[in-house]
């Protein structure tokens, strides 16, 4: 990097405090007091990008940007771009019916208006809460998602109301059953949802998780014995700046108020040769659509990244609890929203974890055997999007396989229910007075590809039996089968929808260079399982704000800029036109193939609770894969060391000169439990 | 258990040593001397044992009988008992047409035979191996699955053919490409099947994942620094015979030559209820059929378990490689062929894991939270089988849910290629002049449900839209969706298919007992993801033999002794008429409407070699999962000691009192890193 400073951020990372600081000054200085809703880092324009990272010696280095979006008196809104450089605003543009993010200290306030309004006072006290017991009355402010009553000039948030006995019992157990709307820019409620039934406020004993709720119900189980995980010699892993360097791969680790974490410029050293792999990976939006049909719950459903932000959301990690073993903790930095700052201490967090067998074999002949454990390198964050938190984890295996893993715990989003009221199907009640709608989950990872370079072409893989009938001469015991590969060649073809029967796969392929042996295009493939079909039907409110869910996967030619495929500004878009992914690809014209391109692809689960999710619940964790297929020469972890390995010569030499490298802290578990010393123990056709 | 010795066997033990030889001490003295093929436990007839497990100190325990299975001289083979107890044969069948399994005694013979046998030889030159190197001709003997052309009286093993120019090579680098097929009774090789079109022997270098090959190719990489995981207190299981508990969980652990681990009367603790799961969960049956049409490759597919036994090829595990912590292990017992004993040491493992955040919430209000670690208690065996070795995973987790694993990883099978030969898309050239066959793996998890007793039903559930337009009253916004259940009524009903885009999942429920509080049916639900259809065509041999791969589920009425879904003698089953489960399913009329029931599950694989595969695997994991859905009335792990708690009282009290059990060992990665001591950090909403 010549003569750039030591301190000079990488062109990937994120605006630091000080830049920040410069954006708001700027913003300032030019337009006075105004509320900061984001101040983050507007990345580097690709092409330019990719020429400086290719030669950062002669090539002028990217400058830094901020994106900023503030909201000015009267509720106007722009979103604007600063020259970090020349503290100079490149652009200041006016938004009409766009709201821009809901930042949480906006969600903070809402809870304290509707503790003193007067309308929702008098809804409480129908629904059994006394005047003097509004401080025990809690909200979760949601956006509206999209009203036609009131559009989207008009900055909300609806209130999802609840009831706390007791300061410390989980309000989710106490639903109240009407819904204010909050105007952002009054401060104020302008209407209360209220439904036909009334359901009042529930009278059923608390069951918490907290622990003076625990002991009071026997206290908590004493007999797990702890697992220590240490490292005393260090971690493998080696971090320069935000770029990381890990078992032959090597990538930057960004973090943006809206996705969270952003990897770029993911790179495997394969045998001496740097090879790109995807320019960046992030989770780019979600939603999380409810299914009770019934008003005011027909419009719940949350983009929560679009909406509130997995950056903004993020938790503050702790050592030993969120994260056990030897960790590497990354913070976050963003704008307050009157033009402060604000850090998110350890808001990522970096270990690794062994993973069990990478690979083994043993020989039947001679019970010689090889036994190699592998390691992986998780990348992790945890964001809480107000009942439920997701644990987002970018895990990385030394065989150059790539797995996204979420898992979602914390509280089910509930709603007030009679006794031995009917939920029609819609939801379920998981305890007394509690309804608990049925939701997905759908996520969608953007992977913006570079196998081997930036041109890229992605085709569908289905296993498919052969077309010759069984008895044929082409196919006499019937077994032929094979993978179809159908090329994706438009972004309109592109729009693709997952086929379980056929292990359907997608591959991300690199046409212009083949595999040495097996003479295929080097490739990733997208392994995924858990995708499925989004429940709102085609035209719903929720297909046509979140198009991104109405298929498994689309694929677009890359273009600066399409980031996020709700839209940049999602709050209470209507959908007519639909935002972001449906919007770029338009007429689905475009051609994608062999050229620098975008997969966007949707996964998630299906979740109908059940009294075991509550009132907190136990992780359901779901992983997919990016696979290197065809990518390699060979299997690339052949030379990660051993635990064990003999030869079929040394067994005849009488195992001299095996490998033993085992795990000598490794114990049994039992002083009179039955064990051997490792891998020297009778073969498995050892006769007694 | 009373009066009864503390030696004296559970039901559900495996045959102790001193019981096999029992066995076979009264057989050989009724017949003479015979080659021993099966000397197992006969389980106990359910009836009995479910009445003795009801009532132990009052009924009678249920005998012990070993079920014999022998070849005697002349290729006679018969079916039988013995009472142990007794030292008598209260059975004793003689079969015709059927081949019992083949032990690994008989595998090792072929290659000898086959490096002999004048015709092998001559292939062998014509192959490019000179007569004084047929010592470094190798085979891998498989059944024949069945072929036409012999039928199945005659005891048959096709021998695939392989070269190893030294000895430590990795013989899959260098297939022969003719294969002799092997009769049993009589020793010697009956034909040679020779393909149309020759391939020499593969003159390419070797690529070895051998230490000295890795070592030739530049050595090991040093960067990886140890992860240490230990238990100083000692793990948090208990075992009683081979009786365990741990976390509410209470089930035996069995074992035998075909299916391997079995686990019997899987019972969970629900604050002091103890509640049948299942009565027997085990993996009963695999199929790998390969997709190559072309002769002799046709009829090339694996029934490992029922042609060789995941038992009796199980490997014996090693402390600190196979297995890493504080292990318990248990050992294998088995017959040799001419009625000696064998035990494989450590055949099962058993070990706690630690399973990451197992629950947390913090609340955005004032960053009060719980976090709580979760724990999975692993039961685990590897077998190989030839090539391919399995890694299978039984993992109960704290929360009630049992999620069976299998790792697939040693080496693929191989076949002799020409340069640039046209592989017609049924293999691909993973390594010069090697071809990996298209194939799949799929595997027969038997569930003998047992949900709150024994009278269960099952449901498919799938996630569907409302049938009402957006636009209508009843689904305005086009949300509304709910879980569709649908009775399996009859064993023929319950022929059906994984459905991705409805999220499908089975629900084994007990319709006679509602949840408390959603007052649906006690429930686990099978909740499985990676499940292909399956590949060789309805009408092909696979299809006719291997019943159980033609639908993702099957539910039969529980009948003892139907416990293996391709039958109990597999080698060279013609499937006509298809044995076990399309047999026992007959003409489907069967109730299965609240009743003993056994859910027959297939799931796997669809393998695509590529050259990342070779010459040894990195493990591909495929997990599945049992999930307790309305079956407790609420989270059933809120005891588990959280590893850090505050409530919002505590954070207005400046964290007075809060709950800290960080792990203290955990530590940040680098002495100049960023961290913060636990959970005590600045909240994710402070201001900086
Ligand atoms: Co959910
Ligand atoms: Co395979």
């Amino acid at each position: 990097m010549g003569s750039i400073a030591a301190d000079t951020p990488h062109p990937f990372d994120p605006l630091s405090l000080a830049e920040i600081e410069t954006a708001i000054n700027t913003v300032k200085k030019a337009h006075g007091q105004v509320f900061f809703n984001v101040v983050s880092l507007q990345e580097p324009r690709k092409a330019e990008m990719t020429a400086w990272l290719a030669n950062p010696e002669t090539t002028s280095r990217p400058k830094r940007f901020a994106d900023v979006v503030v909201i000015a008196p009267g509720g106007k809104v722009y979103d604007g771009l600063v020259d970090l450089a020349e503290a100079k605003i490149t652009k200041w543009d006016l938004l009409d019916g766009e709201q821009p993010i809901i930042t949480m200290e906006e969600l903070q306030l809402v809870e304290h208006v509707v503790r003193k309004d007067p309308k929702v006072i008098e809804q409480c006290i129908i629904s059994g809460v006394a005047p003097e017991d509004m401080h025990k009355v809690y909200c979760d402010p949601w956006t509206i998602g999209y009203d036609e009553r009131f559009g989207n000039k008009v900055r909300l948030q609806q209130a999802l109301m609840y009831y706390r006995p007791d300061i410390d019992n989980c309000q989710y157990q106490y639903p109240l059953d009407f819904c204010p709307i909050y105007d952002a820019d009054k401060g104020e409620i302008i209407a209360i949802d209220i439904p036909k039934v009334r359901r009042p406020l529930s009278k059923a004993p608390s069951m918490d998780y907290h622990p003076a709720a625990v002991e009071a119900r026997g206290g908590y189980r004493t007999d797990l014995k702890p697992i220590n995980i240490t490292q005393p010699e260090g971690v493998s892993f080696k971090l320069t700046g935000r770029e990381i360097e890990w078992q032959n791969w090597k990538f930057h680790i960004g973090f943006n108020y809206r996705e969270g974490i952003v990897l770029n410029n993911i790179t495997f050293n394969d045998k001496g040769t740097v090879r790109p792999i995807f320019y960046r990976l992030s989770l780019a939006e979600m939603v999380v659509p409810y299914g009770n049909p019934e008003a005011p719950h027909h419009h719940k459903h949350a983009l929560d990244q679009g909406e509130y932000g997995a950056g903004y959301m993020t938790n503050s990690l702790s050592l030993g609890c969120d994260c056990k073993g030897s960790i590497h903790y990354m913070d976050a930095e963003f704008p307050t929203r009157d033009g402060g700052l604000r850090t998110i201490k350890n808001a990522i967090c970096i270990h690794e974890e062994d993973a069990g067998i990478l690979f083994k074999h043993s020989d039947f002949r001679d019970d010689s055997v090889i036994v190699t454990r592998g390691r992986k390198l998780i990348i992790q964050q945890i964001f809480t999007a107000a009942n439920y938190e997701y644990v987002v984890a970018w895990v990385f295996h030394q065989d150059g396989t790539i797995a996204p893993q979420i898992k979602l715990t914390g509280i089910l989003n509930t709603y007030a229910m009679l006794e031995d009221e009917d939920t029609h199907g819609w939801g379920t009640q998981v305890y007394p007075g509690v309804n608990a709608h049925n939701h997905q989950h759908l996520f969608c990872l953007r992977i913006d590809a570079n196998i081997d370079g930036p041109n890229n072409t992605v085709f569908v893989n289905d296993a498919v039996p052969s077309e010759a009938p069984v008895g044929s001469p082409e196919n006499y015991y019937g077994n032929g089968f094979y993978n179809k590969r159908t090329k994706l060649a438009t972004e309109g073809e592109s729009k693709t929808d997952y086929n379980g029967a056929t292990s359907r796969a997608w591959e991300i392929a690199n046409t212009n260079k083949l595999n040495p042996y097996s003479k295929k295009p080097v490739s990733y493939k997208l392994v995924s399982r858990e995708v499925p079909g989004l429940m709102p039907k085609e035209g719903s409110l929720v297909w046509k704000r979140a198009s991104f869910a109405r298929h498994a996967v689309h694929v677009t030619k890359y273009r600066d800029d399409e980031l996020w495929p709700a839209g940049k500004h999602v709050p209470q878009t209507s959908g007519e036109p639909s935002r972001g992914l449906a919007e770029w690809i338009g007429d689905g014209t475009t051609s994608i193939d062999n050229t620098d391109i975008v997969l966007w692809h949707t996964f998630g689960v299906t979740h109908f609770p059940s009294p075991e999710d509550f009132p907190v619940m136990p992780a359901e964790p779901m992983i997919l894969l990016l696979r290197p297929r065809n990518f390699f020469a060979g299997n690339p972890v052949m030379d990660v060391p051993p635990s064990y390995a003999s030869t079929p010569s040394q067994i005849l030499a009488g195992k001299q000169g095996v490998l033993d490298a085992t795990d000598k802290l490794s114990t049994l578990a039992f002083a009179n439990g039955n064990g051997a010393s490792c891998c020297k123990s009778n073969g498995a056709n050892g006769t007694h």
